[in-house]
């Protein structure tokens, strides 16, 4: 018994923690509850019911399934639910036209066919990349509206009626949970991108500082096994290697947002990709860098000593870059000082390389890491002050 | 007018090589359709129709949204949402006898409350990893089908009737989804996360001898912008870097497969992850030795040719192992010949560090990276090995 109850206790502490460490997560959740208990208010209500009838469960459906943690997730879905079932609508009427015009042992050929034919097809086109990002839950609301037509307007006649009175809940439903969604504590999936990448900067600049000076502590210790106390800080850049996926999505789902903030509703969301990418980039260095630190294969101590300074000062002045980059996009403001940064980072660069050639060859194993990283620092700053510009 | 026909031969040339780079698309298309094409006879065949009623139309979408490319995505979104719709339907069922029980006005307050605690609730549930990867369709499912059944039951007399149509509508759909997903040219999700990670392996080792060849045979041809020349199957460690969220997703669905071929029930899938894992820190470590190769840094020619031999020796046996590994991935066998392979690349990595200590130092930049490189191929080795044991 006493397992169990601390089984839920540590499940307690787990969900306490995610609500804590991003509390729009919890208002998310209440705003949900919001926009379906106003959504049952068409069911309680008898002149609204009268006037939408049994369609009014479409209405529920749309909040449910619409309803995203960002605007944009809602705008997309919501966006592609109203315009798959208009067209699925109006393509399935147009085709049971044509069935009853061509007679009776003719109408069934014609819809099965078209049922499989236009099912497929859809389907297929969820497979070009370009539809997949923009339009796969459209896709699949067409497939479904133009099914649920098709074969039921075989039996029920006033289908037309019918086809309004469920467009018109979808409407309905779509314009409740957009309202609550943008109105309470609205979260853009822009503002979310914008943040990451910010975010990630700020983990790259201090991931490579920690790295660093834990390097270089380690060595005054002595000790080669600190491997355990690599911080938190260090490991940072872990999170930007596998950033990927969340980037992607949520810039596509920035796409579909109108002007906020400071975002307007061409704002180059492409543009973020592009910078995501060369910071992977910078990430995977700063990854094989890590790996050189903890490698056993050490340069001698005097090496070390010798180089200390002046990798520490490329060290600090290539997170100085990337800082001064993160503050700039918190500000979307084009950075002033970077020029001068870059300049200083260069020549430190160029310090490092003379010093390097004075030296034995063992320590080099180590140093000469850092000059890809300077390289993927200096395109990162290429491609920001494009974003900036 | 031309612009536009070309636009179109473009798009269709782009649809044709989706469709050849992978037949089983198109046959998941048609087995959409028709499985589409069999729910409807439900409509239109009498008996049927009139045993199922109006709640034929939850077979349709069932098997709409259910279908999935493989059977794993399949049977997770069809158990999830049985299970949902069933537990939803019962609590649903319990809070509306509460509400009637309870009298005229409290019912309101009864269901409204209801309404919006289950529904925040369930929505916060998705926000727990472990949910999210396992119940995620689920829990929408639950909120979808509650809201339906607790609202709408306000109204409907004979709600348990209906309860039970809609439930065997879903099972009905799920069935024939199922069916044809499973007879017609499956497509198992294990299979295909296995397939990925040994492809993965293949690429890896691909890449890493190629481009060390390439570095090689540039410096004989004296030039150092061949950087264009650099072949498709050097740029394949890229997939590996990108292969990170497929993986997850795969193994996500491949727990809900039942055996299939040589996978068996509980085979471990998470361990794929691992070995996954393995080989993104194995492509980072490419990642680095590319740039180094593009780095403008270059060792004078002498270095060059002195290590060629080494270094090539240290790539081609690296491969060989990733190769093998790849292989007994392939036949599901334990490797056999693997200790002798990696006993092999240690013995040359030892080499190759004994030269680099016999050496002036500038031509350690490029020679050590591939340290670490060996370092998570012997990581990788290890991994593997446990999945095979």
């Amino acid at each position: 018994a006493s397992a169990l109850v601390s089984k839920v206790l540590d499940f307690a502490s787990k969900v306490r923690k995610i609500a804590a460490d991003d509390p729009r997560k919890v208002v998310h959740c209440l705003k949900v509850g919001l926009a379906l208990a106003l959504v049952s208010v068409f069911y309680y209500t008898r002149p609204l019911y009268d006037g939408v009838g049994g369609a009014a469960m479409w209405a529920v459906m749309t909040v449910v399934v619409v309803f995203e943690f960002t605007v944009g997730g809602s705008l997309y879905k919501g966006l592609n639910r109203a315009t798959a079932t208009l067209s699925a609508g109006s393509v399935a009427f147009g085709i049971h036209w044509l069935a009853i015009k061509s007679g009776r042992t003719a109408d069934h050929i014609i819809l099965g066919a078209s049922v499989f034919l236009l099912s497929s097809a859809a389907t297929f086109s969820k497979f070009i990349p370009a539809v997949k990002a923009r339009f796969d839950y459209g896709v699949t609301i067409f497939i479904l509206t133009f099914n649920l037509v098709a074969v039921s307007s075989y039996r029920v006649e006033k289908l037309l009626a019918l086809a309004q009175w469920r467009f018109c809940t979808i409407t309905i439903g779509f314009c409740i949970c957009l309202t609550v969604c943008v109105v309470i504590r609205p979260v853009w999936a822009g503002e979310e991108l914008h943040r990451l990448v910010m975010r990630n900067m700020e983990k790259l600049a201090d991931s490579l500082e920690e790295s660093v000076a834990e390097y270089l502590e380690e060595e005054e210790e002595g000790g080669v096994d600190c491997n355990q106390k690599l911080g938190q800080k260090s490991q940072g850049y872990r999170c930007v290697l596998n950033s990927k996926s969340s980037e992607d999505s949520l810039a596509n789902l920035a796409r579909w947002e109108p002007s906020h903030g400071c975002f307007s509703f061409k704002h180059p969301w492409r543009r973020y990709l592009e910078v995501g990418a060369a910071m992977r980039q910078c990430a995977y260095c700063i990854e094989s860098l890590d790996s050189c630190i903890n490698s056993e294969n050490q340069p001698p101590d005097s090496v070390k000593k010798h180089l200390a300074k002046v990798y520490a000062k490329v060290a600090t002045e290539s997170s100085k870059v990337l800082k001064e980059l993160a503050s700039s996009f918190r500000s979307m403001r084009k950075p002033s000082s970077i020029d001068y940064l870059v300049e200083d980072m260069k020549n430190t660069a160029d310090e490092l390389q003379n010093a390097l050639g004075s030296l034995p060859q063992e320590a080099t194993s180590l140093i000469i890491e850092t000059l890809p990283l300077i390289t993927a620092a200096s395109l990162l700053i290429e491609v920001s002050a494009r974003v900036e510009g």
